[in-house]
């Protein structure tokens, strides 16, 4: 997505070798009017596919993933972090590492909302060590949903996460896709 | 707004005396469409207030706030939980407490994103005992900008979050405000 990699690459600012902030847009501060258009491409790329879920994990997937949801006419369902706060029948979970704050996080579905009748897309702003992703994988199969994929807006190929889900055979689409990066330059696939 | 009470009531549950669950729309599944018309609705009450931007605290807030800001037209900003990461010269915090997990968190906000020039409006999923609502409104204070007001989705009135911003002039407007709930029953004011 053209538009996408030149707000990258003018609004982003790389930290290090492996941390992308894009505050501006995404992560911090939303562009509503720019996070629609993301998540009508995302949709699109799974047209067809009989989508009736969209999963994400809170919080800064949640714009994209409602986006995408709104475009696809099906409810957003966003995980939820910590240690899940009831003990239902029924809620789904795994642990995830996270790279950035160096600590590993439940995150939780309520089983009410995800199920064996569901086919799922998987919706977050970055795919980085796949961490989230794989998690968020975990979650689908323990509901017995079916997968069509995950679309994500931005992904760092060289921190391994596609590598990662490889085996697993998860459609992975993303609408800009970095190859390296440094404080002076971006480079996209 | 007639056809939230009505989700509300058929969807909400209440659990003890002060929580209400509505995780089916809201706090764990997110209707987008729906979203949208609230978001639609909230932006229509402040209308003419000359809006720069919508800020809101992660994470069951962010949808509705983009949905907000995107018929605004202006960008949304989501005040971040825990430890501000940086030390950036102009990170405005504020320490707010959770009724529902028992315990503090501060909630922080870049100063790149707010400021003199702008005029914010507050929108948030729920105002309980005022506590988020008071953090932002600090923050708010801290940047320097003018405050358009609040708008909530869903008030429960007797917390006392309104009275709790009185003496500060915030001007609030909720879609749904309930005057008494219990397992059995929710009163609308």
């Amino acid at each position: 997505m053209q538009k996408l990699k030149e707000r990258i690459v003018n609004e982003g600012r790389v930290i290090g070798t492996g941390i992308l902030k894009v505050d501006s847009f995404l992560n911090h501060q939303i562009d509503p009017q720019f996070t629609m258009e993301m998540g009508r491409e995302l949709a699109s790329r799974f047209a067809g596919e009989g989508i009736t879920k969209v999963l994400t994990v809170e919080a800064s997937g949640i714009a994209v993933a409602t986006a995408a949801g709104l475009a696809l006419g099906v409810p957003v369902v966003f995980a939820k972090k910590g240690r899940a706060s009831t003990q239902d029948a029924g809620v789904y979970s795994a642990r995830v590492y996270s790279f950035t704050r160096r600590e590993a996080v439940d995150i939780s579905v309520s089983g009410r909302f995800l199920g064996p009748d569901d086919t799922v897309l998987i919706v977050d702003d970055f795919l980085a060590h796949g961490e989230a992703l794989r998690g968020l994988v975990e979650i689908v199969r323990q509901a017995g949903s079916r997968l069509a994929g995950a679309g994500i807006v931005i992904e760092k190929v060289f921190q391994g996460g596609r590598e990662k889900l490889k085996g697993q055979g998860v459609r992975i689409e993303s609408l800009a896709a970095i190859r390296e990066m440094s404080e002076d330059r971006i480079v996209f696939l």
